[in-house]
């Protein structure tokens, strides 16, 4: 089944020069991209985007979907205070979790992101968030959000490393490679401040046994990582390294508190770095240095984390702040220019959270995971400009229309497989009646 | 004539409680404003909001509107690069200065801005930028940005010191109080590193002759603020001091490099400081602490500045990025709450110009500026997370009407008073063909 996108504008060759785009899509993959009208097969759909600019899909390389039932209600608390009442209070049952996270995905897929990294939170049921990705389209690399260590003062952990390595080995036989390969699953570790050397030993194992990645969250509060030297004798990630849990195939969360000596390790072992400015400075986990990573080489990728630590589902955010953040804390004007941000948000995600083959250009052979941007509008222009305009005055509302796999979920802002409103007005019913989730 | 503004909610009380909001216009001003239903008066035009959330309009209190044609294209440089570049680059004719400045107006009206402070940029028509704010239905606070030193490489000023005094003696002559008082002017000295001492006393006589407040930049790089301990022998905001432009009519834009006895004197000469945080981390700026300035009880409002220095005019960009930043750099995730943000986008921009008594607050006898934001939405609910969502994950797309004077200039995001498409086509003619103004 073929579908033609035609009569675009895209971003063409190393200077991301504006010109007309033309795509083909054949079945769940992209079979052409060509700056010249293609004729359309027989039995083809045809699809005219009179001049709107077409992109790759966005890439959220860290969620946690089901927060968004937390979001706004847990502001202005530092990263402990803030990890403490969401632990004590946002527990979901399995049909609101399932609701909450697809309220996410909807705002994912109506500011451009096709593909979603999920560590599912606590709290929470695990196989209704990824369900939830399932039902509403989206590419989903998915994860427990597990650990087996008693970190401060934080409740004990229910399961031991042998049973969250059994946990991590369920999600994977029950989701891997379902829904038309949309679903993959990785194995995520909450963070070693909540996990054993005897579980990262496992993971690593695990994770070569099952031919997977590994998600996990790393240096993200000052305390956390100090507490890493007493625990280990080393740094959080040396003790990482130590664990085998560094490695191309490993993608490392908020890294705010790096020496010198851990950013040469993440380069040296190709691990890659995913950035939640918005997280970071809302719940001061403290100043995150991306600039001098990137200048190591290291893939740096962008999440918007959970909502109720950013407070929002949209890339065009992230991309914005790492791109003005990066060059406010490197001093450095030229860093993390437009051209970064876009990649950060597409192919750089796709790459750290495995899917660099996958997803993340406009590359024949690629998933057809496309994002359509209304163009021009008042913001966004010239094409001289429009990278630049896309970024830093761009947002989440400025998406027209978006494929999955080459499904149309969402075209002239209408969500095609999805009742927006019934969704909404669940939603809204299940927030305002779990008053258990409102923090006192 | 009547206008009825009904079926609205808006945000009630210290609290800000989310409860339903009726208003009534009576010509220009805010008759009334009730938590129920306001019986119309005879002859009254009547607007439903359907359930929509009603807004002082937004006040951005530091533009500079006519380098909407710089956008995008003068990226990646430093404060001083950027400067030098626009210096030499950014030189607009009569009518691309008035289509340039329309631009900017259309995009500050289509993201709930009802209200620009507006310095107007060099190597511009200052008459031209002040006439497409008066033709675009905008309320402007309007100066000229003028100088008589010359800093550092750039060109020596054309005009002296009385010159400057007599240009904007004559701006006031032309401009103040006209248009049915929507257009006011301020005297806009350029900032110290470009003024002398005799211009900066000859503008606080001129502002008491005239009765009007000052407008000028203030501790934005961190060379030309050190500069001022050569020229003066103190820090720029103590020379300030000295030369009368400190005080409750002065607003202070940037403050970026600022003592601790800086902000001393800041606070208690009761001066407003205008925060562009976009800007200040775009071309490097350095790191706007701003928590410290308002724990002084200092006035902060928000800026976008020009375009071709932070990318875009939205004023939920700097609210988002200023209540993150405040956190990020204070270190305190208390700073700056949501409520703050939204303050310093009404009520606070509103004092910092010179406008507190007349607009950025739902009250009875302010002028009826207002801006109505469509919701519910997935990334706008619920009541209780309302504010919280609307500074975090709220963009001026989701301006559904604005109305300035009294006037409905925008109505489900259709421009009623200008032909929108008409000035773009206009605009991107007049950008494509201006080739002098790329830098090489």
């Amino acid at each position: 089944m073929f579908k033609l996108i035609r009569n675009g504008i895209g971003f063409w060759g190393p200077d991301r020069t504006v010109g007309p785009m033309h795509l083909l899509v054949d079945g769940d993959t992209i079979a052409a991209v060509s700056r010249n009208e293609i004729p359309a097969p027989e039995g083809a759909r045809v699809y005219d985007l009179n001049g709107r600019l077409l992109l790759p899909g966005f890439v959220d390389a860290h969620t946690h979907l089901a927060q968004s039932y937390g979001r706004g209600i847990y502001d202005n608390r530092h990263l402990t205070q803030w990890l403490w009442t969401m632990i004590r209070y946002l527990h979901l049952d399995e049909d609101e979790t399932y609701t909450a996270a697809q309220l996410a995905c909807i705002e994912a897929l109506k500011s451009g992101t096709t593909t979603v990294a999920e560590m599912t939170s606590l709290g929470v049921n695990v196989d209704a968030s990824v369900q939830a990705i399932a039902d509403c389209g989206l590419r989903g690399v998915v994860s427990s959000c597990l650990g087996d260590y008693q970190e401060g003062d934080n409740p004990a952990p229910p399961l031991d490393a042998e049973g969250v390595l059994e946990e991590m080995t369920r999600l994977h036989r029950q989701w891997h490679n379902s829904h038309e390969g949309r679903i993959t699953v990785r194995l995520s570790p909450v963070g070693l401040p909540a996990c054993s050397e005897e579980l990262m030993r496992g993971t690593r194992a695990l994770a070569d046994e099952l031919d997977v990645g590994i998600h996990t969250h790393c240096c993200e509060g000052e305390i956390e990582t100090q507490n890493a030297y007493e625990r280990f004798g080393c740094s959080e990630v040396e003790a990482l390294g130590q664990f085998g849990v560094l490695g191309p195939d490993v993608q490392l969360v908020h890294c705010v508190w790096l020496t010198d000596r851990d950013r040469q390790l993440i380069a040296e072992s190709g691990s890659h770095v995913v950035h939640c400015p918005s997280t970071n400075l809302k719940i001061t986990d403290g100043l995150p240095q991306m600039v001098p990573l990137q200048r190591l080489g290291v893939n740096i990728a962008l999440g918007c984390d959970g909502q109720s630590s950013s407070g929002s589902y949209d890339l065009f955010k992230e991309a914005r702040l790492a791109s003005l953040l990066g060059k406010g804390l490197s001093a450095d004007a030229a860093a993390f220019p437009a051209e970064t941000a876009l990649e950060m948000i597409t192919r750089n995600g796709a790459r750290a959270i495995g899917l660099g083959e996958t997803v993340g250009e406009l590359t024949v052979g690629h998933k057809a995971d496309l994002t359509v941007i209304d163009y021009p509008q008042v913001h966004l222009i010239d094409e001289q400009r429009l990278l630049s305009n896309l970024i830093y005055a761009g947002s989440g509302g400025d998406v027209d229309s978006v494929l999955v796999n080459g499904e149309v979920l969402m075209w002239h802002r209408e969500l095609l497989h999805l009742d927006e409103q019934a969704i909404l007005a669940k939603a809204l019913k299940q927030m305002r009646r779990a008053a258990r989730i409102l923090p006192n």
